[in-house]
């Protein structure tokens, strides 16, 4: 996304040319034992945003089982002749079902594998990590957990909305707009949602977003709430769209913004106009360096 | 935590002993340019939980100012020669003022130098990200932001509690147990947060635990709900204890837990009875495998 960039040589001092540094011996690298399972989060996408302890999995990993809603670069990462298998929807396939998947990672740490389980974002966020955890415990397979960047705070943060902001609110609430039967989530309570959660951030909600925008006003937000939607937040295609609560569903129908999207309400958006980053990086001026004046003249619109 | 560790060398496949291989030619890394600041999350502790960006952030900068809720070991992946400053409370003196900070940040910057602003957990997750990001731009600094893995959800994961589970949870809330004056915010409202968020991660709460608690009670929580307490989550001095809303001021009080810690509320907190997984790779058994039983026999109590 920078234009400005340098191969992995210009980082090195010197001597070791094309290589990232030793890291320091105090550090526990994990040695990926055979016949275990690692889920690991790969981030939202840039693949910049994977941990070490996701590099240090992939380098070691025998076979690799990896979801849907992952940047595929992060492959590179892995040895040379590891095992790469997909396990979301392809080409109007149906998707293999939780219970296939759980048993192919059994199956492959039975044969003595080192197996990563990639996961986009975080494996305990919305990403079914604590069933395929659960489901590999009762089948007696030692497992480790590699927290990734979730979407919901990076994906904020690469269009310059803090999730957090002493001067705007103490909480900040994640949401799913899927149950697992696909509908707006009714165990949710949103009236709820609108009164004790200062900034929501959605995921998976671009489908039911009328559905969920509706009794959060009747719930008493504002209408001209700010609304950010990041879709294919952090990689190179990463659209956003600047909206209201009452204008979001139609402006992400006609701006033709899908999955995946993240969605974030709250006063933070403003932020934005003065922390766009990325844009900055560019050369854009800050449209305000006081977002949160009342009277701040903010253009809500389309950028990529 | 892992006693199964092999230095980096061990990961390699040949030729290249003791350092991590050369990353891919099609990812952008960008380069740390003069007169920037990059705003960095470093993790929660954890020093494979940095990410791959903040990695090359660090091989770059002249000049990292970091914070107090933050593991040293994190330094040893900076370049030779590097000025490392502190910018938080130590041995009872006063800390610098957030201006301050602020101030020292964009001088550094109007020097040319590459200024890396290194936050525990991520900047713009209850890490004054935000505020540090607007001040930069008010005076002209240009910057780069770099989330980290935040310790409300890593703390969790290492703890074998999913944030999100299907059977559970459409919804996480974290919130902040210190406002500005460092009491329990008067700006949430607990009763709404109760009625709408299923789990609630509370960070810098250890102090104001029984005044957060009790509104939660009071507007419909059960006493009996679930509660995880993680001091230093990720690090290698990790504590957990498990108790009760009712029961944790007191409980945290009597077992001595203080600061940082994150307490996370809500059935999810069962999960660890089955997913434990930190305790299974040192040997112990499942103490459940079915965790959500509602005659799941656990024992709550302390762990180191």
């Amino acid at each position: 996304m920078n234009s400005e960039v340098g191969g992995p040589g210009e980082l090195e001092e010197s001597g070791r040319s094309g290589a990232y540094p030793a890291l320091p011996d105090r550090v526990d690298w994990p040695e990926f034992q055979k016949g275990l399972v690692w889920l690991i989060g790969a981030g939202p996408g840039d693949p910049g945003l994977l941990t070490l302890h996701g590099l240090n999995a992939l380098r070691q990993a025998d076979v690799i089982v990896h979801d849907a809603l992952f940047n595929r670069d992060i492959l590179g990462f892995a040895r040379e002749g590891v095992k790469v298998e997909y396990a979301g929807k392809r080409g109007g396939k149906p998707s293999p079902s939780q219970k296939d998947i759980t048993l192919r990672l059994v199956r492959h740490a039975r044969e003595g594998k080192r197996v990563a389980r990639l996961k986009g974002g975080d494996p305990f966020v919305f990403g079914r990590g604590g069933e395929e955890a659960l489901a590999l415990v009762r089948a007696g397979i030692p497992i480790r957990m590699t927290p990734g960047i979730t979407a919901g705070i990076a994906g904020l943060a690469y269009a310059g909305v803090p999730a957090t902001h002493r001067d705007t609110n103490q909480s900040v609430t994640f949401i799913t707009g899927h149950d697992r039967w696909g509908v707006a989530p009714n165990a949710v309570d949103w009236v709820g949602v609108a009164k004790g959660s200062q900034l929501i951030v959605l995921y998976m909600a671009i489908t039911n977003l009328a559905e969920i925008t509706k009794p959060l006003i009747r719930g008493g937000r504002p209408s001209s709430e700010p609304v950010l939607v990041v879709q294919n937040a952090t990689l190179a295609n990463q659209r956003i769209l600047e909206t209201t609560l009452e204008g979001a569903a139609a402006d992400v129908e006609r701006a033709g913004i899908g999955s995946p999207a993240i969605i974030c309400i709250g006063e933070n958006v403003r932020f934005r106009m003065a922390i766009d980053w990325m844009a900055q990086l560019e050369g854009a001026a800050p449209r305000t360096l006081d977002p949160l004046a009342s009277d701040s003249n903010f253009r809500w619109g389309e950028s990529e």
